[in-house]
């Protein structure tokens, strides 16, 4: 696994350098300490901040901008970002209304933000995303870790805030969306961070990993690759349970490559899980497919699903503007 | 080089109709013979019609909508799309103002448009694109290849044809967008076919192809792997001769990944190329960086440079709305 690199130790605050030069219009880079925020803040809404550790790009930094984020807090290479940070991100965008942290399921981030929260103080809630359905606990969360699902979250609570809901009601959106949400994924390999000198994941060629997480975590089993449609059922069966698939509510599907599966067999896998869903009579209200919630380079893939309301809908469908997501009303 | 797979005879078929039935409120899918259109065709404009080997996706199935194609005609993996399915994509969005296909450099390509557009009749132009400074003839084509410029082509004779110029205007834009953009690339690896049981190039670990094509035809010479600024500087070098770069027209710059190497890398390599613009006084006009002209999950990247006017710039920033680009005015 080569890369483009110049110094590895550089890599973050390097690639968050060209990242901010080329988005100049939308978003703003902070260096120390570090964090990405909108370039123009808005304070009289609520704040929507988000952060983890880098590698899953364009989460979050790429989802930094009109209809989404305010600020993102990028760690280390799938390492947590310090309190300082997510301090700092929330003073340079938080205002009267108050801040809600979208915070992913693993130690390190619910620890930091947790201190930066209670070192800031006022008006602030935070909403954990949990949408992992492979395992109960992992090497870096206790209880489900938080996927490619904190898109979904991330999209439709920025959505709420844009709109002018307040604290409270942007936190119960957030947390409404998080709870419709679920996910499962599957690698057939690993990937590198810039400063390692080996894959965080070996792979036998033939072999896959179900219910992989998006750092490498071992998922439910090791087992022999099989078709796309036999690993989407493999995916989405764990998915609707955790989901109560008895529900007449559609869904949103979101089929996310980790980054080193191309978009054509990211839409095989999509086919595999339409024709999935329409058999178990599931309408799919809206779909979405592509690398957003990426582990560098890792060839794999996730399904996530929600089983939207009318008004989680149409936040979701409200416009967004942001370096990694963007559609019109 | 695992994959998702169902039957690998397949994997265009099943991966066109998962992407049709993604964006069905954008495009429609013509299985026999194949092709992709606008769902809403607007037969009283130009039609921007393109195509060639799949495997490049996004493009150019992705870049069908409002302000860019018209139709796109995808071929098997690496393969030129038949002169049937060319005349059948054209039949179905032509009208009266006539054609225009863009058809990058590849023997294969040229013939077969050739046939389709004389078969045919009715008004049309062809626009080459050879944008690909690296070597003059190569494994499939005579004169310079048609790589990721075909992006910027595509998006700025698409506008063009969008605000109601007629097919000789259209051709003239997309002639002079084709004749202001040059682009080189390098790969760190090769990747693989959904038929085929090998990787389509080898590279040994800390090597590189300086110069590849984007079927991973050979480029300029095998290097030792070097800096990110140093390979900007090997790739830029030869584009901004090609350019003429005493002009003082400010560029469009856009890096563009092969598949497999991820975001964070690529905004390194565009930080690389800012540096190097600023160091010699050229002008950033507008930036791209993404996985747009890809070769499956080859890692790798170019960079393309488009000498733009105000004009050329105006079609540029018009409003596109197609799945794999879109933005606002």
């Amino acid at each position: 696994m080569p890369k483009f690199l110049n110094d590895p130790h550089d890599a973050i605050v390097e690639s968050l350098r060209g990242f901010a030069h080329c988005h100049a219009d939308e978003v703003v880079l902070n260096e120390t300490p570090r964090y990405v925020r909108r370039r123009v803040p808005n304070p009289s809404k609520v704040s929507v901040i988000s952060g983890g550790g880098s590698g899953h790009e364009p989460m979050h930094v790429g989802f930094v901008g009109v209809g989404m984020l305010d600020a993102a807090v990028p760690g280390e290479v799938f390492s947590s970002p310090s309190p300082e940070q997510i301090l700092a991100a929330a003073d340079a965008v938080g205002g009267e209304p108050g801040v809600l942290y979208l915070v992913k399921n693993y130690s390190g981030d619910v620890m930091n933000f947790e201190i930066a929260m209670e070192a800031r103080g006022g008006a602030s809630r935070r909403v954990l995303i949990e949408d992992d359905v492979a395992v109960e606990n992992s090497t870096y969360s206790v209880g489900r870790r938080g996927v490619a699902g904190t898109l979904v979250v991330e999209k439709i609570a920025g959505a709420a805030a844009e709109q002018g809901a307040d604290l409270a009601a942007c936190a119960a959106v957030a947390e409404d969306a998080a709870a419709r949400t679920r996910t499962m994924g599957v690698a057939l390999g690993g990937c590198r961070a810039p400063t390692a000198d080996r894959p965080n994941l070996e792979i036998r060629a033939g072999e896959m990993e179900l219910g992989v997480g998006i750092h490498g975590e071992p998922g439910r089993r090791r087992a022999m690759l099989e078709s796309a449609d036999a690993i989407m059922s493999e995916l989405l069966t764990p998915v609707l349970e955790n989901l109560q698939s008895g529900s007449h509510d559609p869904v949103l599907l979101f089929v996310n490559g980790f980054g080193g599966t191309p978009l054509m067999e990211l839409y095989i896998l999509y086919d595999a899980a339409s024709r999935a869903l329409a058999a178990a009579n599931i309408v799919v209200a809206r779909s979405l497919v592509g690398n957003y919630v990426t582990s560098l380079e890792m060839p794999g893939a996730s399904v996530t699903l929600t089983r939207i309301s009318d008004r989680l809908l149409s936040y979701w469908d409200a416009p967004v503007r942001t370096p990694g997501l963007r559609w019109m009303a």
